[in-house]
């Protein structure tokens, strides 16, 4: 099937999606309306409908929606079918949370080595991964077909960092630095900026604040 | 001045724009036409006018807009011309890694206190914060005139948590834990799902490759 382009929006909903259906799953829930998805999720059933059109429909609507097929379906569409290789280049506090935390692998993103620059970091593992030199990335990059870097390194590194990834062929870059890449069209990124985000919840308390008076 | 509705793409805009002009301030450009601003920032000219329209423009076109006025207003919007008071429950990687990261602060965020229900992590200091034991964080939200919480705990906690702080009166949420809270409309919540971004990432990737087919 040739998908159609899909809007951005339609894509930022897909892991939500996936997530509910996934606690509907471990919950046993064989079939679910679009009534009742939409009752949990708190969006319209008419968008959950457009949404998944977008992709053939998933189904009689009449029964609601097999949530187990459903279920492995936008797992495909999101790609999490397949197993991604993952590399942490910085492993300051937040490389070394992001290495902490088990729920990626359940997805199916292993991370398969972390890059510091600090020569005191060499050696030291962290859930068994071991903290290598930078001078190594490339190779190791190579060697085991890493399709994912996740940048947790200062902004001043970062562009340095991503102009090596993109030589030695990186798929994607998952960037925590405060800085937006550049990237030629084959190297998908996505941006955590963690500043911003704060921002902008300080602007949401600031307009609510404002509206109050 | 009364502003009106503002969109959502325009405020999630907004700290971008605050950061590019923090950085030509920083290295003493003193003005700025859109033209130039639309090429480091990589938009459209015309979208940066609509963008600073809603707002009533920044000042003249012609002369290009004055840096420091423009971060300093965009500033006010964002509300970060004020202090905010955070802790943060929750205080695995996660949670320390935010602890850690200065830059907040720089811009305002001041991290007054850690909580955890593990009582090993008691009296433990994270940058001169202490971590300290779950059922002191109403008394010290109301104490401390905190107006901000950072959770990082695990989703199951995460809702339990998240009715404390708005019986506590919490201005807002900034929510890392993998579950959509149910606020009422006086509390403000902005999501970090990393999991989520991963999966665009993952989709993006997919994405690319079956093009390529």
């Amino acid at each position: 099937m040739v998908e159609k382009e899909i809007s951005q929006a339609v894509i930022a909903r897909l892991p939500r999606y996936f997530r509910y259906l996934g606690e509907l799953k471990d919950e046993g829930v064989e079939r679910i309306s679009s009534q009742e998805l939409s009752r949990i999720m708190n969006v319209t059933a008419s968008q959950i409908r457009q949404d998944f059109n977008n992709f053939g429909g998933f189904g009689q609507q009449g029964y609601g929606y097999n949530v187990e097929f459903l279920y492995t379906e936008i797992g495909k569409i999101l790609g999490i079918d397949k197993t991604h290789q993952l590399i942490i280049v910085g492993a300051g506090n937040l490389g070394q949370a992001l290495a902490n935390y088990m729920n990626f692998e359940r997805r199916g993103f292993i991370i398969t080595g972390i890059f510091d620059i600090n020569p005191e970091l060499y050696g030291k593992t962290i859930r068994g991964i071991q903290v290598r030199p930078m001078e190594e990335m490339k190779d190791f990059i190579k060697e085991n077909n890493v399709d994912i870097a996740v940048l947790t390194i200062p902004k001043s590194a970062a562009l340095t960092v991503s102009c090596q990834l993109v030589e030695v062929g990186i798929k994607a870059i998952w960037n925590f630095a405060h800085v937006d890449l550049q990237v030629p069209p084959q190297v998908q990124v996505e941006n955590v900026h963690l500043s911003d985000s704060l921002m902008r919840l300080s602007y949401m308390i600031n307009r609510f604040e404002s509206g109050k008076k």
